[in-house]
């Protein structure tokens, strides 16, 4: 029986919530699901802002790295909720919190509302790994990371005028640029190892664009080939 | 098989989350706990000035009222978490989400860790309610109510000078205190009428006192019997 | 996606369940959702007599008054499980026990079987309040509360000849009816404090009839509007 | 780390709830668990005729015979709860719905309050298996099965004069007896196939006494022998 | 609302999972169920070797009978989920471990998946149970029980040469024949007495068939009468 | 509340499941918890032979990756299981599954059985890793990777003749050495990424041994100081 929907995964950044941007998103993707009703979107929520002033608190009280973890979760969770509501009747209304009922609410999913949320599951892996093991369980047909920046570049943008954007990067090329010292100082979170060991070992087709209303939206609906996506040769 | 441990329920105002006063109620709680190793601690979280930031949000895109009391219990839960970290060793790791839980959380805790703490249970109910439904179900022996105010007013004391603090009220007399108009202008959350009525029923012994580090902890230690207890005649 | 089904939360009194209406009603509902294919019924049931013995029991014991909410709760969900018994195909297999199980159950309801049957969730809460929950919840487009009386009296009908229904009545006048003396000493519960407040905030469209089999089943075709309803100015 | 409690499991008929004995039995079981602190007290309930008017409506409306089985199920959890309640502390507050619940409640009660109750678990399983079950998983020292008779009998008592009641018997005879025709006709259900297979492949030390305030109590504090012991050879 | 679709409940032997059938029948019921859209499959596997090496370490180091049954339990469900795998798109992804869980699972199959597979559920009962329960259950048109032998015989075919293989039998006959002493002998499980009475109170439609991939997938297609039905007189 | 038992990790090799060494391993382990009262262990088994064999079934059939870390988790779980019944009333019955069911085992086992065993948690993450989030969690003393190797090498000791044993490694020479050619060649797990960063962020003790019975048992009794610790400069 197979299946004709297009299943896509989209992992927020973190920065977004609560930022003007969130507001105008959330219009975005009502706008695109009503237009693709076949289009079935598992929308991955960062921490951001609230997950660093709670484990902020909690780390001046002396709590360990595996409560930050589990803080930071629990943030992540919370903004996913914010941006279910956000979405109404497009979403599935409850938050999975395993990959089981990240699942299960899928198979559900599939017959009626079109979006379901999520944000991180579990201790010891980021929300960019969670979208990976989502996009490789459901089989997605797209794996859209929107970050803070708008692509993977040659060299660090900040610090290098001559730093171009790659359209395209394999995923040892990345891995490599991740890395390399000048992408430590900056420290902005494109993709960690465990993703990227998961988009390689099933080919997932990923995209790393930049986290605002505009872009996501309409390279949701193909209108836009921007950022960076990773090839396998 | 009678236990001989002391029982106390304590709501904590959700203003006292991220406040300089949070941290240094923590320290001391750990301290009563040090000191009094017979004592039960059921700490129930309100949800604050998060909780306001998230509804906030959730409603400007249109969220119902039942989203929004999701919104609040989530970061009431959250606020849970963070005070269960920052007691450390003393609390039990989870953060019970029904009754149910609670007592199982507790039914453990009476061999081990001391404390206990929760947020929201329930969409329809606040956390003052939630702190008297769980003070019902464990028999506490006194149930603590940490508020804004140091306690029952005859009147608005932010509109008459000669608004004296009264040292004991009945449930009814509390109720019609809440109920007048005066007192709803102002707003603040002494006590709500589910909780009222979970008092009144089961003659729960209950006092209403500021939120503080240090009123807390000394009421805690008995050597404080500041604000105003709720009495039975 | 706006959802075209037409969605009806029905409270049923407690008394009905092993009375002689009990099988009519049902099988009245299975011809009404005959009918209407579109209707999606959420029926939320009462204790009654069953409740009451269960309680006495326990109440003779020692038993307090949260295990008493507890075994009410219990047996107003087995009523539950014999009404979505004697709907047979028409209803979802499973009770809910939480207001997350109940949207989730409604969730896959949409797609096929038309009633969810649910009972108590919470302690501290009256089946009244959960059913104005779940109308609140699945914005539902009519909340019925079907009560051991036929409407809403402008005196207690079984003392004064001259007590008249009321067509309609606003929450506020609704809750002060409730709370006369002469009320009280009747003791039908109509309506509690907690159902009024979230049919008041959200503007739940409500409706009081008669618990009888005719009745319901007609004022769900429409055919009827007999009973009293809650109006907003 | 062999523990030194000792582990009974105690079979109640479901007669015995609401009738006069429950009340006494509920307060010699205090007594008991009292004066014995090193007694572990697994309890199953019995359905009774609460299960049989459930079951009555639910057949009349044409509910299937897996629907009655659930029904039976949820009316013995039921009368597990007010006899847990009956208990007061000496009781562990959850009632188990599966085996693993179980062991886990038991888990607890080992540091704690001494009693588990528990009903029904799953279909097609009388509560009879359930309760062999429990005293197989917990490698009980004995399983003491309450039920309407006084012990097991040559003959039919109720048909033949002659009739003896046994102080022993082997699984097989136990099996051949229950088999026989006149039994069948009385329909008292003192064991089945499935419970007979567990307590015959484990060595259950088994016990099948009358379900009596008195010969219960007596039976756990040592002072009795009544009833037919199930030897193996 | 009456369901048009055709359920079939198919029972698969332990020994089927590792054998070169497996696959063959994997590949076959795929191909049976893109022909036959309106087919409904549970299937429900047995434990067979790994199960046996599994609860034959367990037993040298003094498991006792209950973990045991647990350990076959899951190694049935572990075979489920391979089965499960194996039909990919054509199977919901999550192995029901109780009924309760069947039923929402079978629930969701409606609208789309059509399969659903599991194992063992609960101590004390064989899969051969749970299948006969779970065809009462759903109601299914069907209960087919694939075997390591292709149907009844009038006596052990490995012994007797004028061993007649039986195109029906009634439960008691069945019953009969089970308990005889060849048959305990040759020990092959083809019912249990658990399961045969739920066949037997339900007058489920049952056929015992051969576990192969090309017996199975005929008779699910409806062109193979092989194997021994069970008649109801 | 400081807690005075001494907590260790140890993480078994699959390969050892159903080797001779497994039974010996059992009875030393039930050896070393007698002695040692005040030690808490927590097994964390690996999926070895049994999981290539399920994985393998489910590749030729077309399984995806994910799929197969699925069943890699549950056969470690079976595992789990296997050791958990080994140990008899040393350890907890139940397997977790998550990290909280985890945490809340171990708050049980601290006040009785001094075991808890479990398998893999989640896919995308190696049982390593588990182990490595499981000593962060509880603070333990030790983490105890009990491998196929008896220590980290220089060189691929299948290789090089001049290879050797080193008795201390950092995290980052570690990582160097997991990542040269040769290693990658032999393929031993010996440590993954993940498990590494949790290390080196947390500061676990980490002691990597072979894995045989009596290398692990006196290595638990503080005996032996045999293969590479891992030391933080």
């Amino acid at each position: 029986m197979p299946r004709k929907k297009e299943i896509i995964v989209l992992k927020l950044s973190g920065s977004l919530f609560f930022s003007k941007e969130f507001e105008k998103l959330a219009i975005n993707l009502k706008r695109v699901l009503s237009k693709k009703k076949n289009l079935r979107l598992v929308i991955v929520a960062g921490g951001g802002q609230t997950a660093r002033e709670y484990i902020g608190v909690a780390s001046k009280l002396g709590a360990d790295q595996s409560s930050m973890d589990e803080l930071g979760i629990r943030v992540s969770q919370l903004n996913a909720l914010v941006m279910s509501k956000a979405l109404g009747n497009f979403a599935i209304d409850r938050i999975p919190t395993t990959l089981e009922e990240l699942v299960e609410a899928f198979e559900v999913s599939l017959q009626g509302k079109q979006a379901v949320v999520l944000g991180g599951l579990h201790p010891g892996q980021s929300t960019n790994a969670v979208a990976a093991l989502v996009s490789e369980k459901l089989r997605a047909s797209l794996f859209l990371n929107a970050t803070d920046v708008d692509g993977v570049y040659s060299k660090d943008p900040r610090k290098f005028r001559d730093a171009k954007r790659l359209s395209a990067v394999t995923p040892s090329e990345l891995s490599r640029i991740l890395k390399s010292e000048s992408m430590k100082a900056g420290g902005y979170d494109l993709m960690d190892p465990v993703a990227l060991k998961l988009i390689e070992r099933s080919k997932i087709r990923t995209r790393i664009i930049k986290c605002d209303a505009l872009t996501i939206s309409s390279t949701l609906l193909g209108q836009n080939v921007a950022g960076t996506r990773i090839r396998f040769d």
